[in-house]
């Protein structure tokens, strides 16, 4: 079977690959496991190379319908869509998320509709639809109401995978992911960025800088659990999931001072002590608008999984990415 | 100030003309009651003659950015955004909804956004945003799951009404319609175009058939309180809307069997006697998928009415649309 990861040169979209490659079978359309044989890499730049005869790369803008054309053809039966603007970018130039974050996800549903093959589609959205007058925690029931333009076009992406599957367009679902971290590499425009630059930055002894208060709550999950997730996410059988498509994913409801204990615990307080506290006012509002704790009650029924505490993410970010 | 009506031929836009025109002003960006100058009716085709020098006609089809550029201009003040694909013809025919009820509105907004002025924009939305399994009586805080393509796009609007408002590009207010019977005219492809065919066509004496059950709940809005709560949905301080943009209308919980029954005491047996039960499978999948109850606190206490009976919807359409 042929599989497609938008965002594939992305640090999600990497792993994923490596992940789909080392497992090398995925549910078909029939529900039962296939051999993947092609793993199209689908980003703005060619990833690293994986050196894999599966492996192949198809390089360009994800909101130009040739390239999502060139990606997505009738042979492919699933699709993990991770590619996106982050949010204080789509906040910051509005046009671009609405193409990126939107235009292009339409795209690639429109594509497999035209293509008639059904595939499984997995949509990454966030906790980003949620926003203003919260409940202590969110529930599965609970209205998403996005402040931010992200989650906006992240929401608006989720609808259309639903009423897409609803027709039998696609098979799809949608992952509402937690804050992921510890991302590796270099900060990005996310307003969560800094929730992974001050465990990283620290532990490559680089200055951090933390834009939001110690009792900020954060809801994680580590790049380990997003990658069993996304996959447990395609493998569920899509008429467990009927007509509700969108899942809130389980995660680790923690608070950026709890956070940082575990950092010290793990590295020691030198470390921590790279950490500067500099607050933002345009970081804060958007991640305040953001839940710190849900109930992910449906899909922790059906087998999703959350890191069990900030420690031992953070001693898996070591292992995984310093190497020790 | 320049006013402008999309769907303004239609019965609802029309009408809406005519009781703007009467009222002769409306809240301009500062709150303050402005005399109309210009009152632009946007349709497919032109509206039947409206004598009155300050309205100004334009034709075309909304998903043409063209037209909405000749029909919305930067002395726009005020938007009504009626025009859409009805709820059977959006289910049968997908593209064509995704591209009037979605691609339409967003050029409507974009287009107000590129003018930079900030008109209020009056956004009609329906309870068909609502399906699938739901409370007994639907709340504000309730999530909107659709289940039809016409729920979605619409969804999908109100977030965009909800985004360009908290981005400051308009004042945009989403009103979520009952039902709005007895419509004048002929039957449409609409789900719920029944609801009004069993009272109005009964009354012209022609048969009507009725596709739905007898107990089928409706949630359902008159003609005149429909345009009472288009204007009070513009006139109200967006302000007072704050990050909420989206509103459930008030309405009458009915049956179809009360609704019945009201038509047989205003008009006799003999007139109800004209209806038909002819159960259709795909009307009734639709019509089931939305409910039948709201608890419309929100909207009640910003000032929005509903009708207090069905007998006098049935008695305001014999005033108004027969003269007797």
């Amino acid at each position: 079977m042929d599989v497609l990861i938008t965002g594939g040169a992305g640090f999600l979209g990497t792993r994923l690959a490596k992940a789909l490659l080392a497992r090398g079978t995925l549910a078909g359309p029939d529900g039962r496991q296939q051999p993947i044989s092609t793993l199209t890499l689908l980003d703005l730049a060619a990833p690293a190379a994986i050196d894999d005869p599966r492996v192949r790369v198809v390089t360009g803008d994800i909101s130009d319908p040739a390239v999502i054309r060139s990606a997505l053809t009738a042979d492919t039966a699933s699709v993990f869509h991770l590619a996106a603007v982050v949010s204080g970018q789509a906040e910051a130039d509005f046009e671009l998320g609405m193409r990126i974050n939107f235009d292009a996800t339409r795209l690639i549903l429109d594509c497999a509709r035209e293509h008639g093959k059904r595939p499984r589609v997995v949509f990454t959205s966030s906790v980003a639809v949620f926003g203003g007058p919260l409940p202590q925690q969110v529930k599965d029931s609970t209205v998403a109401t996005p402040q931010s333009s992200y989650g906006a076009q992240k929401l608006m992406g989720e609808i259309l995978v639903t009423d897409y599957s609803r027709k039998g367009f696609i098979d799809g679902r949608t992952l509402r992911m937690p804050t992921i971290c510890v991302r590796p590499g270099v900060p990005n425009k996310a307003a969560s960025s800094f929730a992974s630059g001050i465990i990283r930055e620290p532990l490559n002894d680089q200055p951090a800088v933390c834009p939001v208060a110690p009792e900020t709550p954060m809801w994680v999950m580590s790049p380990r659990k997003a990658i069993e997730g996304l996959i447990h996410g395609h493998e569920i059988d899509g008429e467990r999931l009927g007509a509700t498509r969108t899942l809130n994913m389980p995660g680790l409801a923690t608070t950026v001072r709890d956070m940082v204990g575990a950092l010290e615990k793990v590295a020691g307080a030198n470390v921590v002590a790279r950490i500067r506290w500099e607050p933002d006012a345009a970081v804060i509002r958007i991640v305040n608008s953001w839940p710190g704790n849900f109930d992910a009650a449906r899909a922790a029924a059906l087998g999703f999984a959350a890191d069990p505490d900030f420690e031992s993410i953070v001693r898996a970010h070591v292992q995984d990415e310093l190497g020790r």
